[in-house]
């Protein structure tokens, strides 16, 4: 343990002071942060294990680059936690994902040391190669950095990167940090290929342990023109790696290294800063370095509520939608062979863990590749199987184009499982479910059923697989089930009423927001007024019935956690008054981007919480000059 | 020429007739065949250089393998025209791109040999392995093959593809059509990656060359599993092909080979067919080959309008709205050095050949990679730049996540110049310009402009590039202008009302379908019915006053050349409903997939030529029991 006195860190105001440090100050640096890391995400959660890994990293990146001129893109980013508190955040670390606080991932909008807004994994060799080339236009010497991991590596994009930045002649390193993880277990030919590449001593890094890289002739001094041929031969034969996929790709490749020898790593990044043609620099990391727990299991310490530093104990979270619906996907898979799971790169995040055991071969882990995901299942479909690729909402935003053109135009019949669909919380702006509803809406062939409950998500899970043509989608929330009174009973239909019929007020709905509305009409009810509820289970196509029934009705309220323009709320208003409503209709629903805060309060400053719903129906009855509006008549 | 009565083609029913040939009765085929094409083209408009390539690939192919048993995936689907004359289409190939006839690319629905629809590139490979592993899970022998040509390599979905079907041990073959082409030359270090391996002469080849593959041992025949060591030598060490990029993604490499050699092309096919494990054959082709006109300009004959057989004259086109795109562009690049251009290799179709030719340093052309191209801009406008690309609206699809995620989420300033938005006519479904608007509707940051005229495109694009924060998209149709009225005045207002303001009738629209409109109006004038038209300029945010204005008119009609689901109608109906109008609104919009027909017809069809949009406003305004509506109140 270190000592308040004795800290390093507390001098550490800007990535400047860092280069002011000696080697062993470094080292107890990298202890310093750390135990800050630890210490932090215990307490507010977040991303532990990826974030341990790339200390030293962070460290000697910092300590060679001068940022913000030279610029660092974060693939993912939710490994910049160590960038975040060298780069003048250490005293607001403890706000890290807290309503108001630091972002989990790098924001241009908190610091000038953050070049790109990162969130979903693989966009960093194309933002940073935008960046390289923006520099090169102002006659910059500036130098442009993009920290990706293997994982992010099978994501197209990343590829797509490496395509158009290879050969380019602009001054780009990316460095990969390869710990042989994404989120689960790397999977795919090229995290095979790494791990050849990964065992294959290098000449630069037995001479770098010895002497330090800077000792090395040729490749320790910018290099001129005409040593070029040299170099290339020491790089290409001396080293053995002419022919891997990166120099084929148009990158120098240098590696692998040591990724936790901050000594090493300076060495590397002073001698490539000024190469001017794109570098790739291969490190090796270790997933949830320096802490036992995360190192011994990085999948659980990926991404962790808070828990307990000293025993490693996670908060034993309850049971959630994923695990209901892999239980359910294991059921339905012993009774029918078609069905198929696929999921990219989250077998854990989307329950599908115990599939995987039980149904190897029908279980498709195809890396973070959400488009090729699609278009895949709908070969699978194609063949004749059933598959379901469970994905989160926000990821599946990456597969727009494939469920349109390769899965809906042939009508074929997939199955998308989307979770965490509606608000995520404490991950913020970049992950916030939101969109699924609004942009599979604008497709046709899609049917798209919300369930509120568990039970629902079973009744739906099994319509869309056995009662549904084309692509069906199934969405539901992060985390576990909320209330549902007592009296409620689940059906198939496409949508049920609840509550008072004959009251004036109907509020309308769909997936998790029924609870906040049957909440908010018991509090009405208190209050004197009574009101009704209609819960969409099938969103899309809108039930035809639906807006029949609601016309009756003097107020109508919709409450939608999800995106306002294009959503569904918008289209079920517009069907609403074109049937014939002649009363008020309301619509609440998400506008613009949602902030990082737990889910209720994200709920509350969205007016979609019990609360505010109730809240906004009093207002409006009354403000209506109807005071007596959603009172049962008798 | 071909005689009638010597024709082969003619005894060709289906690709089982093609084994009773022999190979000098096969390569008087791929003469029939390609003079087919070329008149069907010249006739039909098409895509011609990329279907004379396959002749002999495809022959080759339909001769070794058993469709419909094995599946052949075609990527991009503009090369199968010759798997179509070969597959019982040949009596109706003169209907391809027709309304009601055959489909430019392949259709499930048309054909049994069509195992997968295809249009967008680099769906190929994932389609195919999803094929694949559903062929294995039913314990079925069939191959599945992928034809996908060099220019779709650059596109992240077939990286997704490779990168997870390599090694899997399914019997997928991909067949690499290398024409150095996508539509424009390929650009990206995978291409000059192929040019390398392009050039290297393989034992394999050589020896087929001589023998005929089935006389080289070890590999003509079924391997036994005993024997995969010798194999795996002779591949890696002594074809020298260990460390390609394809083998270090796990496929067993071939090649490369003449594609226009047909027994040779049939030799490999029969070795690799059985391999039950992933294959890449390498085959070099020459786009537009055998057509004079075409081989020495693949570009221009790549996608034409029908053309003179003869002299290979086109059609010369008059000017369209990409041509005057590019023309703005090169203006505002002068007086601005910020502003650069990019390209999804279609320099010529956006009409940013000449921009190429003069600012170089600014132009980018990714390659077929449009999510790489909005992450790659957003980090150019993070580096201070002003970038537009410049992309078919169908394409844009594969952009979802980059527009929201990459670039709205941190309101970075790049303007998307979305050409072909709207009804494209004969490339039909697939290539419909119709979800833009909706998929953008969606997102926070993003305005979007609709010019009606080319003098609207220039004041919109100058727009979205100096008065515009976050993401500016500009959107166009494909073709050239179309009617506007003399009296018609461009303005830079966010909306412009024409027509006669007292009128009952309200005809609300954006972009082109303002000239139907307009169109319709006359005619309404002639029948005694006063009619105003509001155009919307500004369609995302919607100008709050619009609803307003509307709202005074007894019936309001949205005329909508895109989605309804999700579309511009939509929000434009509710919000003019919440303003408290009470008359009548009706939105035509289109529903569904769109299907090949002449743009006209297209939009006849879907209710929005001048002809039925009159038609809509008549009937309803009688069924509306008022006669004299939107007769001029005296």
């Amino acid at each position: 343990m270190i000592n308040k006195n004795d800290s390093i860190l507390e001098r550490i105001n800007s990535p400047a002071d860092l280069k002011l440090l000696s080697d062993d100050e470094l080292k107890k640096l990298s202890d310093e942060i750390r135990k800050k890391i630890v210490d932090t995400v215990s307490q507010n959660g977040g991303h532990l294990a990826s974030n341990l890994g790339v200390v030293e990293l962070t460290i000697a990146l910092h300590s060679v680059f001068n940022c913000p001129e030279d610029k660092i893109v974060w693939d993912v980013g939710h490994q910049s936690y160590a960038h975040k508190i060298l780069t003048g955040r250490c005293s607001k670390i403890n706000t890290i994902r807290r309503e108001n606080g630091l972002s989990g991932f790098p924001k241009r909008s908190e610091s000038k040391y953050d070049c790109f807004d990162t969130g979903h994994s693989s966009t960093s060799i194309s933002a940073a190669f935008g960046i390289a080339c923006a520099e090169s236009a102002k006659n910059s010497d500036a130098c442009t950095v993009a920290v990706i991991g293997d994982g992010a590596l099978s994501g197209g994009l990343a590829f797509e990167g490496l395509n158009n930045a290879g050969r380019s002649g602009k001054n780009l390193i990316v460095v990969l940090n390869d710990n042989k993880m994404s989120i689960s277990q790397n999977v795919g030919s090229m995290a095979r290929y790494l791990s050849h590449l990964r065992v294959k001593p290098t000449y630069l890094q037995a001479k770098t342990k010895v002497h330090g890289f800077e000792k090395v002739p040729i490749i320790g001094k910018p290099v001129t023109q005409s040593m070029k041929g040299i170099k290339d031969w020491m790089r290409d034969d001396f080293f053995g790696q002419k022919n891997n996929i990166f120099s084929q790709l148009g990158f120098a490749y240098y590696g692998p290294y040591d990724g936790h020898d901050i000594q090493e790593l300076k060495a590397v990044f002073k001698a490539v800063k000024h190469k001017h043609s794109p570098v790739l620099i291969h490190v090796r990391t270790k997933k949830g370095k320096g802490y036992e727990y995360a190192e011994k299991n990085p999948k659980v310490f990926h991404g962790v509520s808070s828990f307990d530093v000293e025993t490693g104990e996670t908060k034993c979270s309850s049971v959630g939608y994923s695990d209901v619906f892999g239980k359910l996907m294991c059921g339905l898979a012993e009774k029918d062979e078609r069905i198929c799971a696929i999921t990219a790169a989250m077998s854990i995040g989307t329950g599908l863990n115990q599939f995987y055991k039980k149904y190897k071969d029908r279980f498709y882990d195809v890396g973070i590749a959400e488009e090729h995901a699609v278009t895949f299942a709908a070969g699978l479909a194609a063949g004749g199987m059933l598959p379901v690729f469970a994905v989160y909402s926000t990821f599946l935003q990456r597969s727009y184009d494939q469920i349109l053109h390769d899965a809906a135009l042939q009508n074929l019949h997939i199955v998308l499982a989307v979770d965490r669909a509606g608000i995520v919380g404490e991950d913020g702006e970049t992950h916030q479910g939101i969109y699924d509803t609004a942009f599979l809406n604008t497709m046709p062939n899609v049917t798209i059923y919300s369930p509120s409950c568990f039970e629902e998500l079973k009744v739906m899970l099994t319509r869309a697989l056995f009662d549904t043509d084309g692509v069906a989608v199934v969405r539901y929330p992060r985390g576990g089930e909320t209330y549902i009174p007592d009296d409620f009973e689940v059906s198939s239909e496409p949508f049920d009423i609840y509550g008072d019929m004959d009251s004036d007020i109907l509020m309308v709905t769909y997936g998790r927001e029924f609870s906040q509305l049957c909440l908010a009409r018991e509090n009405l009810i208190k209050k004197g007024v009574s009101s009704c509820i209609l819960k969409l289970n099938t969103i899309k196509p809108l039930p035809e019935e639906a807006a029949a029934i609601s016309k009756k009705f003097r107020y109508v309220f919709f409450f939608e956690e999800g995106v306002k323009s294009g959503g569904i709320g918008e289209r079920f208003g517009l069907s609403l008054y074109q049937s014939g409503f002649a009363g008020r209709f309301s619509l609440t629903a998400l506008d613009g981007f949602v902030a990082q805060a737990k889910t209720s309060s994200a709920l509350h400053n969205a007016g979609l919480d019990a609360e505010m719903t109730e809240t906004k129906i009093l207002n409006d009855i009354n403000s209506g000059g109807t005071a007596n509006a959603g009172k049962k008549t008798t």
